[in-house]
């Protein structure tokens, strides 16, 4: 039996398999924490290593001048029949393949050499992503430990099939209301219908998404951000005799990082013009590309990496709105998150880690 | 003391305060049932009682060519702080003093003297009609006793303000379903949403219903009836982060006595082209005025009254569903009917009670 050299390189796409075996529903994340943790304090020993919760970091403290942050999240959407992983050939199938088990392989790859990289690295694992911003680990350690999430760039493993998404839209959801008078539905000119009253606006947006695509287009450092505002809910009426008095829609806009939330705000209520009340339910900045940044440049122009913009919100606008640059950058393709046919490819994995490996100094060149 | 004579006519204002203040909220009537069981059968000795759950009719069999049918509910909606009636004057305030209690005082006086009337009479009270019309008294006995309820002319003592309500609108329930595809809705072009997809109808509905009145009348034997068709409810959306692949509304259209249900659910229909799936949830017929009838026309012509159609639908619409020419004539304003300020007065309640005598040959001519 021949020794394992210690430069054996780990198989990411093998260790990918494993994690999706280890269930990490959010708020169940116990378990896949615990394995990342004793992982990282065997096989990483120059890492400083820190458990907050269900969140582990580990840091070099080389003295680098400049500090890169990798980031995943540990947790995954309920299972849809996918619980169990299976792997045919050189494909993983299975909940969280793409997100992000596969990127929680290839940082716990990575770390085994951080020790060596050409920056300081932070890895964070964390916890309740998939869930209400409140219970989000990143927020918490951004809240408790800011220190251990400091850095000069921040890269989130979160599938991009291989794309570098620069910077992410913004979220905001806004409720409208619309008020009427009551009367008995046989006599409706007594009263004013909530209902009817919010047609228009409801016109308005129907044909404000359904304009030609060029028109929904905002530039950014380049980059095409595709914004939208979508009714996402709505509801009105008490009984099917009685002329309705209350009208109540949800719309979620999706703004690109031109605009700061108030400006998104704005934007919306002018929108909704009509509406009696209209009342900000929640609000994400978005964040900036940041293609100028010179890491990022480095990042992207070294390995000659294909950048899009990130339309849905990630946490690279936590790390934005603290004045890190973060983009997103992982395997797997984002359109198959969270569906039951969710998978990831050894190429995608292996590929994800040899950027990052090279972009840190620790890996071959990527050819 | 002075012995009363028969001939003392009854206090039918005082007897409606006595009935307000017998609860009897639907399905709650058996308290009530008995009351007018009892006085009819201590009253009006000359009449056959009929007893069948909570419906009470009272019928002459004197062989008269023709027989008036005259029906007034027991029943009331939930009491709204006016459970206990209040005289002020010559005012009865209090729940049903208006729908119907003034309308049952008035039934139960000319009971006293239906076996003198000129016609044969049925006096219906029944249970139930504030609610489902699963549980309504009248369409009990239509079903198991017709006999009970059949004449030549049907008035009901709904309130009507001392005014002839002939005849009635229909109204027709329909649920339009408008489907779409799920998406993200931060890729909302991945699905197609349904709440976009209803504004166009909505918008032509709320159109439709903001037309000049004149083009939502319809005339019928003279009487102008308003049309009119509400989105009496709307629902769509189940998360707020995805692109809803549902919306559906509820739509009430009452329509004139010119058309048959089948009418007036192609043209609701034509109204809803767009929606995915259209299905009708009740439809009740209209009643025509039948002001041609010569009962009608003599119970109208020979007293002056004024007639006006009704617009709500009432149980007269059953009667002319079974051949049986009906009309509402009741004491009490329709439109503070079911309010917490419902009320009625003397003049009111004896007015009604004087033209209906008058009409029987049982009361001194109305001036």
């Amino acid at each position: 039996m021949t020794p394992a050299p210690t430069s054996t390189p780990t198989d990411v796409f093998a260790l990918a398999a494993e994690l999706v075996g280890v269930a990490s529903e959010s708020h169940h994340e116990t378990e896949i924490a615990d394995l990342v943790e004793v992982r990282l304090r065997a096989t990483a020993p120059g890492l400083v290593v820190t458990r907050i919760g269900d969140n582990v970091v580990a840091r070099t403290e080389s003295g680098h001048e400049r500090r890169i942050v990798l980031g995943g999240h540990l947790d995954t959407v309920p299972a849809n029949g996918n619980a169990t992983p299976r792997v045919e050939g050189d494909t993983l199938h299975g909940l969280g393949s793409a997100d992000m088990k596969g990127g929680i392989a290839v940082l716990l790859a990575l770390a085994e050499h951080a020790a060596d990289a050409r920056f300081d690295v932070s890895l964070v694992f964390y916890e309740a992503e998939e869930v209400a911003e409140e219970f989000n680990g990143l927020r918490t350690l951004f809240r408790d430990r800011p220190e251990l999430v400091a850095g000069d760039l921040a890269i989130l493993l979160e599938p991009t099939g291989g794309w570098v998404e620069a910077g992410c839209q913004g979220t905001l959801h806004v409720r409208a209301e619309f008020d009427g008078t009551r009367a008995h539905s046989a006599r409706p000119w007594m009263g004013e219908n909530a209902i009817h009253r919010a047609a228009d606006v409801l016109s308005r947006l129907a044909a404000h998404e359904a304009r030609p695509v060029e028109e929904q287009l905002v530039a950014v450092d380049g980059l095409e951000f595709r914004e939208s505002l979508q009714v996402v809910r709505i509801e009105g009426g008490i009984a099917n005799n009685v002329v309705p008095d209350s009208c109540a829609i949800v719309v979620n806009r999706r703004f690109a990082p031109r605009w700061s939330i108030e400006e998104a705000r704005e934007q919306t209520e002018v929108l909704l013009a009509g509406a009696d009340r209209i009342t900000v339910l929640n609000a994400s900045p978005a964040a900036p590309p940041n293609l100028t940044n010179p890491l990022v440049a480095e990042f992207i122009g070294t390995l000659d990496l294909a950048v899009r913009p990130k339309l849905g919100w990630t946490d690279v606008a936590r790390f934005a709105a603290h004045g890190i640059p973060a983009l997103n950058f992982g395997s797997g393709d984002p359109e198959i998150a969270h569906t039951e046919g969710e998978l990831v490819t050894r190429e995608a994995v292996e590929g994800c880690h040899a950027v990052l490996a090279q972009f840190l100094g620790i890996g071959p060149s990527v050819p």
